[in-house]
């Protein structure tokens, strides 16, 4: 049996544990992973593209766990009551290839996807960044609002969205939830940067948009650029690039999805789990201009798949399924479709 | 909500269909996607390899539906209890990117394994083939005999495996299933292949072994090559390649993983989707060898997914799950982690 975490089981896991704790924990799990991240066997993600969205396989393992992710991105999806980005995941025994969970990852992503851009920010934004910028008030605001708040300690937060009901719907979440942030509603992006020592961006079209101009970002800024994350969607306008460090999750991937996807394939760019090992310095003045290009990772929905796969344990918050066949002689598959031998069809022994 | 399809659904749907009727139906699944192979988003499968076995996503798109099976090969793991081959899959909307059923696939890789044999025999066997050599008497056994003998009407098989239980086994299975074929058990594949028209090889070694030698093999000849299916792990001795005219489900997945690894990446191959679809001609001779390297492609497993999803329709064979999130605004993802109004925390709200 394949312990099954559902949608409600992590709401439940997550009401909990508290999203804030979750969150540091997935931090330090997270860290561990970045740290080890030789060990894994990584590939890009292999993804199979319509007119209207993408569906990916995210694969990662690290020779004792394997994960996956299967997730879609569709931005008509709204429009039709559903999702843009839905997911849900594996964890295996690598020693069996036997799965051990199937869970949810629609929630997951979000929490991983936050919590790696505020692990990078640790390591690239000036260590006294207080106040953020947020372009885009989407389904990822609020998990990036708390990240930030948790995992850095940002106390303001600038933040628009082209549409007014996203920000309210933002704002009303972020009241019934409780966050000891400043947040101030902005009439433009131009607006919600100023005075921002981090900006962070996560519109959704797919397609590439400008949603943030050269000029509009200062000296020792750190980007936090999240929503341009496949061919032909990104959000920062090509001169920023020149302008900034990139650090990136896995090179081969960034440059096919990434904002550097407009680079030659030579662009310089420093892996993001250097930095978090030590092994690299990330921020070395104040002035610099740092980019995380984030795309998302394998190993970030492994990290994540392995926390809910150590939270459940001895917690009513999973149930068990059937996804396996378990024939009593393995060799005997074909046993499990034969009726028993007293019902054999008559004549047929042979 | 999604369909679910446990093994013991499948069991049921195959005990009402029948096996050898849901063979013929997934032959006719298999022929119609086989005959629109270019229409097909296809990727070699992507393997996570370890030293006991590997993971692999074997994902497959039409542009409607997009269907990916997770499978694992583990030879060690039936001295655990364990199968060797363990799978489920997944089917899903590509207009939405929303998964519609998740299935098991164990039972149904073993039924699309055994079909795709069958389904290659037909066109590249001789016509008048009425005896088959079945090398190997695992859990893929019987599934080749019955697709043997439902789509080509094979009338004797002559058995060998090194292991006289799983040839017991074999036996006692066909026996209690029913079936009209004449069955004898050799003590050597020597013997098995005296007068055989058509030679399945299906042993599950993770090596390079040599089940069958050239001088095993006679003029006009089918061979269905079937347990050869990742990078050192071959059956055949390699100067049997030289004299037969090899076929290929998916040449980049073959030439990695079939028997002809061992040749030279421009080793002459025929796709078989050409050959079902009437582009070439397979057997062209009564003298001619002919060689199926099969090694699974995603395509079998969408068709098999496709077919299970049509059948299982108005049945009980299936149950709902809970897979992904579903909130009642899709922007408003972090809505469902937050409670009520009225139960927000005091002094939170601002």
């Amino acid at each position: 049996m394949v312990q099954f975490v559902s949608p409600q089981n992590l709401v439940d896991l997550l009401a909990q544990t508290g999203i804030e704790q979750f969150m540091a924990a997935l931090a330090d799990y997270m860290t561990e992973d970045f740290c080890r991240w030789e060990e894994f066997d990584k590939a890009p993600r292999l993804a199979s593209h319509s007119d209207v969205g993408v569906i990916e396989l995210m694969p990662a393992s690290d020779g004792r766990l394997y994960g996956c992710k299967y997730v879609n991105g569709h931005p008509g999806n709204p429009l039709l009551g559903l999702q843009t980005v839905g997911a849900f995941g594996v964890l295996a025994d690598v020693v069996t290839g036997y799965p051990l969970m199937l869970s949810e990852m629609t929630i997951a992503t979000a929490l991983r996807t936050a919590v790696t851009s505020a692990l990078a920010a640790r390591h690239l934004a000036r260590q006294d960044s207080a106040v953020m910028a947020l372009i885009g008030a989407g389904a990822q605001s609020e998990f990036q609002t708390l990240a930030f708040a948790t995992l850095l300690g940002i106390r303001r937060l600038q933040v628009f969205d082209i549409d007014p009901d996203s920000v309210a719907k933002f704002r009303s979440n972020m009241a019934r939830h409780g966050v000891d942030i400043d947040i101030r509603t902005c009439a433009s992006a131009q607006e919600a940067v100023l005075g921002a020592d981090i900006i962070t961006t996560i519109t959704a079209d797919k397609r590439n948009a400008t949603v943030l101009s050269a000029n509009m970002v200062g000296a020792g800024v750190h980007l936090n650029a999240v929503g341009g994350d496949c061919p032909g969607k990104t959000e920062l306008q090509a001169e920023i690039l020149d302008r900034a460090d990139v650090f990136v999750e896995y090179p081969p991937q960034t440059r096919i999805e990434g904002e550097i996807q407009s680079k030659p394939a030579d662009f310089p760019v420093t892996e993001l789990w250097r930095v978090i090992a030590g092994q690299i310095q990330g921020r070395r003045s104040a002035s610099q201009v740092t980019l995380f290009d984030s795309v998302g990772f394998g190993i970030e929905d492994f990290s994540v798949l392995r926390l809910i796969h150590d939270r459940i344990r001895n917690t009513p918050f999973f149930t068990e399924i059937d996804l396996i066949v378990a024939p009593s002689d393995p060799r005997n598959l074909f046993g499990m479709l034969t009726p028993p031998q007293d019902a054999a069809r008559p004549g047929a022994a042979r």
